[in-house]
């Protein structure tokens, strides 16, 4: 159940001392091969971090042996001074294990816009190093957590061989790939094109599709590392839905994790003329403060969510929409439909459906609800 | 300081019953002419009220003689039955004004997918017409409220004329034109062509760049009407530049009773490469939630900024980003700049500046914080 599960990993997570609360916060992942072939997906903000800057190199070539992480501090905007930590980061990693600086990825998460401890972080690298095991892949899962309550580990298996996977993330968890730090290992047998082809399939439906709070982050990688251990080279296809449903089962966690929230709000978008137009009007209704709050409140406010629907570009006429909220359609063609006294949200989880009836496609965009704790918060978290 | 001060208008507030509090919630605004030029900008969301269907049929023309308002209801997604009420509100006002009722523009404000109670405005309207008058202004300011905590008037003149506005908006304050209910009278003398081009020109850089919460209504209008009756026909720039300075004025004062809001924040993009550039920036940062709490929380976070400007397709180098808030120039050239100790967030009003190097051109967007209040108010509205 976690990213040492596949054969050929050795994972760490220990204390750097890089975060106030002094739990741990630096997290190794190493790659003992035969193989070596990774994938990645990074955050499409332009504004991109000095560790994606890094491993956006490190990855180009479809491999990577190691990974080094750190929750405490996201070295964004932080300048070449910021780029240099990354860079010493990933050549002690390289000098401790063996391997070149441009085999090692290097994450980090945290406060935007404040220089890590260059020192602390390197002793912590040196200590996970040390503490690198066949067993450590929790303790790496619980090193990366950030304002996170629980870590978050899944694992799926094919014909002789494993995913395993593990992700941080609890704001700023938006669209356009990743928004969150996430390691996938396995030891299926992937040459580089599979494993690139298999990660954004997986992402595209997964975490592309998960919208909590609007808010893209600057840090979020997606790192897919194939050891080849098992000596098994699996079906592609089959290897694409097992690990598709890793990271829906980290994403899954990630939005019940999600700061402050009260519900996982499910908007099902159907009968819409193309895949894209139902991410679009679902990515709208997630993006309504109005309609959060709404669910907050456990008021079934549906007007809030044509409000939003009426923002797009989708193929629709206004006056055919249906809208039903945990399977009570409160609307129909447009008017008022059943009785919104029949809709219940004392659950945690809640299902809008929008049917557009303006086609055959459909889509689900993964969103929570507006609180006054993710106010709470996300109004204190670096004071 | 009102509707009624321009000379040629009537004005009444009263009560129907069409809200729980009991407070006034019906409108009338009677231009007696001689001219009956108007204009008019609608909301762009495509699921429209239906007053707001109604309306844009009375106004194609460029004339009006009449706007009846009522809060307590949007009538919106209430379906042909909607419709009629609307319909039959205006047949009423023109049947006691004694003009068509393709003259009478209609809005609505309130609850979404409700009907209006038909039989309570029609008493309603009966009253409003029977206690029109020249110092009426107030009044109708007053019955237009929903969850606004004042109302909101202003006024300007000109050499002989006078540009009067109201306004009622504290919650779905977005984009995309109007965003909440307006109407500006002027007893200048303007022609069809002269009002339409004034009233865009105004509505573009004022209420359309007021950003409180992202969300847009389904309701929004803002009307001017022109009686004419001052006899004087001013010089377009100049009644451009007074009307802008009205409808400015009621912007603010929207922003300044946002829902719930702490902090009144203005976004001004400058060095843009274009203005389309500036204002999206602008809107992208006006739409953080995690900025927009962290300014709840008296907490200087730019990095929320920088992430958000990394989302836009506006042209700048990531590297040479400055941000300041209230002048503190925390960010330069993507780097931490001053110390964020120095910013005071203490007082309603903050300032945030982005500085994207890439031009001359500039935008300010108006929007405000996020806090528990406002999730409060919005998961209670309905119940």
């Amino acid at each position: 159940m976690t990213i040492t599960s596949p054969q050929g990993f050795r994972a760490s997570g220990v204390t750097a001392g890089l975060k106030a609360s002094g739990t741990s916060d630096v997290a190794l992942v190493v790659n003992d091969g035969p193989s070596d072939v990774a994938a990645c997906v990074y955050t499409s903000n332009r504004c991109k971090a000095n560790p994606v800057l890094w491993s956006e190199q490190v990855t180009a070539d479809g491999r990577a042996k190691a990974v080094v992480l750190n929750s405490g501090g996201a070295n964004c905007y932080t300048g070449p001074e910021g780029f240099q930590t990354t860079h010493a980061s990933a050549e002690l990693v390289a000098e401790r294990l063996g391997m070149g600086a441009i085999d090692v990825v290097v994450c980090s998460t945290g406060l935007i816009g404040d220089q890590l401890d260059r020192d602390k972080l390197s002793a912590g690298i040196e200590r996970a190093a040390d503490a690198l095991s066949a067993g450590g892949g929790t303790a790496a899962a619980e090193a990366i957590m950030t304002t996170d309550t629980r870590s978050k580990e899944s694992e799926r298996s094919g014909d002789g061989w494993t995913v395993g996977g593990m992700a941080k993330g609890a704001g700023m968890l938006a669209p356009a790939l990743a928004t969150m730090l996430v390691v996938i290992t396995t030891d299926a047998q992937l040459d580089s094109a599979v494993a690139d082809r298999a990660l954004r399939a997986a992402t595209r439906v997964t975490f592309d599709r998960l919208d909590s709070d609007g808010c893209m982050s600057t840090n979020d990688t997606v790192l897919l590392m194939s050891s080849g251990a098992s000596g098994v080279k699996p079906d592609e296809a089959v290897f694409t839905a097992r690990l598709t449903e890793v990271c829906h089962d980290l994403a899954q966690q990630l939005l019940s994790d999600a700061e402050g929230a009260d519900h996982d709000i499910a908007i099902e978008v159907v009968n819409a003329a193309s895949e894209d137009d139902a991410v679009e009007v679902g990515r709208s209704v997630a993006r309504s403060n109005l309609f959060k709050a709404a669910v907050f409140g456990k008021d079934p406010n549906w007007g809030r969510i044509l409000a939003s629907v009426g923002t797009t570009g989708a193929v629709f006429e206004p006056g055919e929409l249906d809208v039903a909220m945990n399977g009570v359609w409160i609307c129909r063609g447009g008017e008022p439909g059943d009785s919104r006294e029949l809709v219940d949200l004392n659950e945690r989880e809640v299902s809008v459906t929008v049917d557009l009836k303006a086609g055959t496609e459909s889509a689900t965009i993964w969103t929570n609800d507006l609180t006054h704790a993710y106010v709470h918060e996300n109004s204190a978290y670096s004071t």
